[in-house]
């Protein structure tokens, strides 16, 4: 038997992650491959080291840390997260993976436990679509989601693709992009832990969940062009304010993902830009991002159409013009019935409650569930927030997170049935 | 008689200023006292010593071009108008005034006219509230709207107040200030040219408005706070988002203005901003403007009770909290009959034909009819649009608004009677 997670060593690694943030006056802001995320990747990498780990990095900045079985030849087990952050966000979402990743390797060289697979923490690259406007960079190069020509139409806001990005910072991504590739058979199973960005658990009172399925994103940049004019001199019947026109498409949105008879959705407007953004003169162009999640694929499909439907019928009769560009269509994940059944069993063992739920969020797992089976563990957040600085996760509930996690990660790599 | 104002040379004036423009690839960009308006000022006053004008200019940056009178004792005529613009611009809102002004004294200039009371042109000091979040900083002054201690609590976006700004660009702010007030009685009558702002005399194809009422803003900033948290993992039902609480605001303002029972009005959301303003965020706090104008004070009272009884409601239904701020919320002006009458003949003279109407827009002439009998001649805009790289008046349109407003000045300057 595995000794308990220390809620102290935990927070320890929290609170040295969130060192590393470029908005320590509201919340924590790491964004991928800026100065405080490079730091952090040197500062995670020398605590894998201090574990034991084997580390390595692919072509686009996955870090590996590896615990070695007996067996290495065997498909190994994963589990990890990410470290990157959306602007002023809290410090677990993404961290509290990693961190859990890492306690249960401290258990297991504290116990002297030995395993037949390999078992890695990986940290994923960019989980969070906040520098080049996609999810799960690191996941998705895995997934073949993103080929090395798409690292190269992808851009931050100055103007940069991730490819040159990449380049600079000295990754080998001529040479070593198909690397980063996982097919089928690679990865034996892949268990990711995650706070739940949701207060279900709270409500329920309970420490653990066990996701069934992963709503997966479909995303969209629409752009609304009216008539930018003297907010004094044009009269009220005769203005094309794309603003207004915008409002009237968040409550249209609003409306259609309330009424959407999935078993779970939701439609959010994050991201807008005016212009010219000045209090006396009216909005000629809006430029504002959807985001659209479902667990289920076909009342995804019938929302977006809708949306596009009522936003274009609104544009007509305000007389704006829209475009509608998609970035992103993903299909929802169902997770692996036998890892949630080893997980259960971790559950019942460390006489810990659990439910099982649909993750709104989605997470590198549902990238890394194409190619191998895979399932996640929640942790409670509490009141349910997240991609805040209100974000937060009682230590303790994190140590309960990573004994299951321990436990299921180390059936399964002394497992040898097919998953 | 008057030979008539040339084109030509409004044409070379107003492209002369639209040289000052900090945004060459969208518009005209001319805030005030950035290095484009320090540009355009010395400009303007070196063209205004080019035609034997006396030029000087007051503690808070007003110019005064004066064309010297037979009996310089008496109240004299002002013109003019601004050059400050808001962000992507055209290059005639303000300027058309300068510009028109100047061409008046060229034209007294080559007739060899003479007249008893000084003419003096001014350019007011940022009628835009680009700057300093408050408009018409020049004739507000003048107004004794604003007082010297009000200069010290007003801020630019870079936390500098429009007192210390003034100071470093060696204005004799404390030494000079009450010398800005003008006090009834001061100047004998003020008329100033203006593009229409609206498409009412292009509708109407007339080249002359006489403006008979100028509606005043009023407005606020209103901040709205939610519960910042992830898009994906905070349900449809338990939501506070702050964005979609504007978006209700919006339309319930914009419905309160369609149906207010005043003579003319508008209200508009100019600008925006949201935080943190990404994707897979749920906005927690929406910051915006409300621009209000109206001819009738009462209505505007009216509607303003309205919208924040309205705005309240939604917070609270939505589970948001709320606050209005008040910037400013200033009286319409009626504009003086005996001037309007002097414009009105000027035109027949001219045998151009006229319309009086209400301008939606505000102009310094709202302060300075404050201490002044005062008047405003309009010129068409193509399309009403304004406030916008697309604002046009065609050159010959304003060679006739020169025309009204050249031989208006001298009636003006020639009168005894009071106004």
């Amino acid at each position: 038997m595995l000794s308990k997670a220390s809620a102290d060593s935990i927070q320890r690694q929290i609170e040295g992650m969130a060192a590393f943030n470029a908005t320590p006056e509201y919340g924590t802001t790491r964004i991928l491959f800026t100065k405080q995320e490079l730091e952090n990747r040197a500062y995670v990498k020398e605590e894998m080291r201090r574990l034991g780990l084997t580390v390595t990095e692919d072509a686009i900045g996955n870090i590996y840390a590896t615990h070695k079985g007996t067996e290495p030849e065997l498909a190994p087990v994963w589990t990890g997260s990410h470290i990157d952050t959306v602007p002023n966000a809290g410090n677990f979402d993404g961290m509290a993976g990693v961190v859990c990743g890492l306690e249960a390797m401290r258990l297991f060289n504290e116990c002297g436990v030995s395993h037949k697979r390999d078992i890695s923490v990986v940290v994923y690259t960019s989980e969070e679509p906040t520098r080049f406007g996609l999810s799960c960079l690191g996941s998705r190069a895995m997934s073949g989601d993103m080929l090395l020509e798409e690292t190269k139409k992808i851009f931050d806001q100055s103007g940069r693709t991730l490819y040159d990005k990449l380049v600079e910072l000295g990754y080998p991504v001529d040479e070593k992009y198909t690397d980063i590739l996982k097919r089928p058979g690679d990865v034996y199973a892949a268990v990711e832990l995650h706070i739940e960005q949701n207060n279900r658990l709270e409500k329920m009172n309970l420490p653990i969940g066990i996701v069934k399925k992963i709503c997966a994103p479909s995303n969209y940049v629409v752009e609304v062009t009216g008539v930018q004019s003297h907010a004094g001199g044009t009269d009220m019947t005769d203005r094309r304010d794309a603003f207004a026109a915008v409002c009237e498409m968040e409550l249209a949105l609003e409306k259609l993902a309330r009424e959407c008879p999935s078993e779970y959705n939701t439609a959010t407007i994050g991201h807008l830009e005016v212009l010219p953004n000045a209090m006396n003169v009216i909005p000629g162009k809006v430029t504002f991002t959807i985001d659209i999640r479902d667990c289920n694929w076909n009342t995804k499909q019938t929302l977006i159409e809708a949306f596009q439907s009522d936003f274009r019928r609104i544009a007509a009769n305000r007389g704006v013009s829209i475009s509608i560009h998609e970035d992103n269509n993903d299909a929802p994940l169902t997770c692996n019935e036998k890892i949630i059944s080893i997980i259960e069993e971790s559950c019942k063992n460390r006489q810990l409650g659990y439910t099982k739920l649909i993750s709104g969020p989605y997470h590198d797992t549902l990238f890394v569930g194409r190619f191998a089976p895979a399932a996640m563990i929640f942790v409670p957040s509490k009141n349910g927030i997240s991609h805040s600085p209100d974000e937060w996760t009682d230590y303790g509930q994190l140590a309960q997170g990573a004994d299951v996690l321990a436990e299921t990660l180390l059936k399964l790599a002394n497992s040898e049935k097919a998953l």
